[in-house]
């Protein structure tokens, strides 16, 4: 059974032409102690401007928007439709300054809202264990 | 300034003692169409347990439930205690059959709602660039 979850957007992307910013609202500042000791994050934010039901119904696209590329279902894409327009991003930290943090890029748009950060620790998965399909 | 967003969950771990299965609902079945060319996926759940209002007003934990280790802004953890309660999980697919994802393991419960999956590509970090904090 399907169940409704709520999100609030802890921050905010700000892309201007000389750098690019996670802006996190003062009220969640506290959560950034001690990001200053990682190098990467993953950042989570949500592809708001497809947030329609259209976009959401998409199951199905050619990944990258090149139609040679087979019919494959979003969950298996990082495709910007999906049911929940997650939107995941493995970020290098510039700089942390009160709650703003220096990235060095990301694929977001300028005020697409956060919906998390999380530290980056390296796993186990290694890349001759990985098996991907061609048109990666 | 804060938006509200709206998830439904499309999906839900499934444990047993034999095995862990990520079990999609009818409706986002299509969407997993090419999924058997990977051979890991992350999956995005929920961490339902902790949906209440002062979990997710926690923003500082000592990370691993360890007091030995520093108080740390859950941004910089993978704390199931945060404001947006996602939890992100890297998993070997061991099977697909219909729209039942057999995983290797998940650190969910049996029942977690599951909000999204994509596909794992390798990414271009290099272990030898990467900084941690000494609790990691």
């Amino acid at each position: 059974m399907q169940s409704s979850i709520y999100l609030n957007s802890v921050g905010v992307v700000r892309k201007s032409a000389d750098k690019v910013l996670i802006e996190i609202f003062d009220e969640f500042t506290d959560a950034l102690l001690g990001l200053d000791g990682f190098s990467h994050i993953y950042v989570f934010y949500w592809f708001d401007q497809n947030d329609s039901a259209e976009k959401r119904e998409t199951l199905q696209v050619h990944p990258r928007k090149d139609p040679d590329n087979p019919l494959t279902g979003v969950f298996a894409t990082h495709s910007p439709q999906r049911p929940n327009l997650i939107a995941l991003t493995l970020c290098k930290i510039g700089s942390i300054i009160g709650n703003k943090i220096q990235i060095e890029d990301i694929d977001a748009y300028d005020g697409s809202p956060v919906i998390d950060i999380k530290c980056y620790i390296p796993g186990s998965v290694l890349d001759a264990d990985v098996r991907l399909p061609d048109w990666v």
